[in-house]
């Protein structure tokens, strides 16, 4: 199946990022985060709540003004208090949330479905009234029985929600499994759909790309990945991976910017980009073994599937060490 | 599709994790690495080949002497020289590559397929005279015709050899072709399937599992994922993906030895863990915003797939940051 026609991306380091255990972003922070990503051309920025403090009530006010490209969304609850602050902040969208697995049901609200989808009304209700932008998601999808999440996303679509989310809350999901959950919801509704998905098994990348195999429009990410735990799908991996897979797919992107949008993350948090992450390692094009130097220096394709002159980035070539010695036999 | 009966991890920390940019390791640290690996009960080890340097021959032969529990193998070209070295050196199996893609066997050897297995043939016959354990690897897989990679392997497999390998070398697979043209390969040959994908589209855990799902049943891995460019499946991740699937396949392994493992070999690289890593990042057991810190608190399978004290590990909860308003409020 190609990937969707429309196809987006969510940029939650301002939100989902802030739960990382190192992330204490100040206001002038956030405000460059949000102005990297709207550059880079991210198609909607995330901010946490305006109802966790007052900070995010006012940074949440001060980046909707700014007239960004992007679409600035807030994540709240589904509560109508929290709505309120939304629409009060200038939020042009709300990504609200509710939990709906039998683990998180019992030790978060303990309501039925029925009780949920009473009170997603009323708020789905209120956000249209003025003019956001709504997406109702189902906090651990992939611990939630199947049947209850078409029966919600059915639901709140109906209420007028413009996308429903699955959010693999807890980093359990397998690339298939998300590739046919995402595939039988995509069956049953019109909306847009969102995935959101932790790497606590190291699958990320490869669900939200499963996800949007499968029909997911809207693709969660942070800068370097970074959120609760070991984090998300990062925004550097979700690149390479369309790009292997579907150069044009990324063309509207500032994909020069990427290396430098990175870097000053990880310095605000005080940490290297991981060796592992896609496009910015330090050493994402660096060329050792003997076979793959020459083989590179004859033609880059051969090592090579993406060409980093793309990302403002350089190939590196080790031209002597230990295994060196390989192709001087060969 | 279930798991494989048969799972088997080949760590290549000692072999691809030497093409990582910052790896020099001694042959102390060679010694420690094998030693811990095979403490934690991999089942086999996988070096660099005696061809490349003296050093390396001879670490071979020393590790190989060493009477561990996992099988030493070494990574060999499929040439006779390079077998012969394997022999004298004490190797029990050799990991033989091949370039069989298009723009791999241009730049690299020029030569056909009936060439190729021509070649092979008595490099096979050679090693398994000598009881040799013996792989055939085709290098750059997801870019080779699948029709010449299963001739290849169906004629490797009458040549002898216990297993043949499928190498995802430039990280362009995706989970479902993987799962695909494991598939397909899986249908056509009675010896066992390696797999080893490389990390560029940050897919290579979840790539790594989807070839066991379809029936592979050795996996590469290195420590911490390090290999060429931004490597491939880390050992923490596939036990990660593998132990929230089906707890009861890793329980054969020191899950307590993981930690102490990741450190010792970042601590020789000169690197951080990376804060993504599965189970061993700083970060990985750390419960920050509100709403799950109290789920937590009540019921840890709230929010987390993995039982931390499983792997030497404990969850750390934070108490007091500007998100923590959010559930005040609830
Ligand atoms: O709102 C969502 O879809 C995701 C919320 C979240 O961070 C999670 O469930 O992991
Ligand atoms: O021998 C193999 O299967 C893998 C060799 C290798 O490192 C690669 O192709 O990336
Ligand atoms: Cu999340
Ligand atoms: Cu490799």
């Amino acid at each position: 199946m190609p990937l969707p026609e429309r196809l987006f991306f969510v940029d939650t380091t301002l939100r989902e990022g802030e739960q990382f255990a190192s992330a204490r972003f100040t206001t002038a922070q956030r405000i460059a985060i949000a102005e990297m990503l709207d550059a880079f051309g991210v198609e909607y920025i995330e901010m946490t709540s305006p109802a966790a403090s007052p900070q995010s009530a006012r940074d949440l006010a001060t980046i909707a003004r700014r007239g960004l490209r992007a679409r600035i969304l807030t994540h709240i609850r589904c509560h109508m208090a929290d709505a309120r602050l939304a629409v009060e902040h200038g939020a042009q969208g709300a990504n609200l949330l509710f939990a709906t697995s039998e683990p998180l049901r019992t030790v978060s609200h303990g309501r039925s479905l029925s009780e949920i989808l009473e009170e997603a009304r009323q708020v789905i209700t209120f956000l249209r009234d003025h003019d956001l932008e709504v997406r109702f998601s189902s906090e651990d999808s992939f611990r939630t029985d199947l049947a209850d999440l078409i029966r919600i996303y059915r639901a709140v679509e109906e209420m007028g929600v413009q996308r429903i989310g699955l959010a693999d809350t807890v980093g359990i999901a397998t690339p298939r499994q998300v590739y046919d959950v995402v595939s039988a919801v995509r069956a049953e509704v019109k909306c847009d759909i969102e995935f959101h998905g932790h790497n606590d098994s190291g699958c990320a990348i490869a669900n939200t790309f499963c996800a949007a195999e499968a029909g997911a429009t809207h693709l969660d990410v942070t800068v370097l990945g970074i959120g609760e735990r070991n984090g998300i799908a990062s925004l550097s991996g979700m690149i390479a991976r369309l790009a292997s897979v579907d150069p044009a797919r990324v063309q509207r992107y500032r994909l020069d910017l990427l290396p430098k949008i990175d870097e000053t993350v990880a310095t605000m948090l005080g940490i290297e980009i991981p060796f592992n992450q896609c496009i910015t390692s330090p050493t994402a094009f660096h060329h050792k073994a003997g076979m793959h130097t020459k083989a590179v220096l004859a033609d880059p394709r051969s090592y090579e599937v993406l060409d980093p002159n793309l990302f403002g980035r350089q190939r590196t070539i080790a031209v002597a060490h230990r295994l060196v010695g390989w192709h001087a036999v060969a």
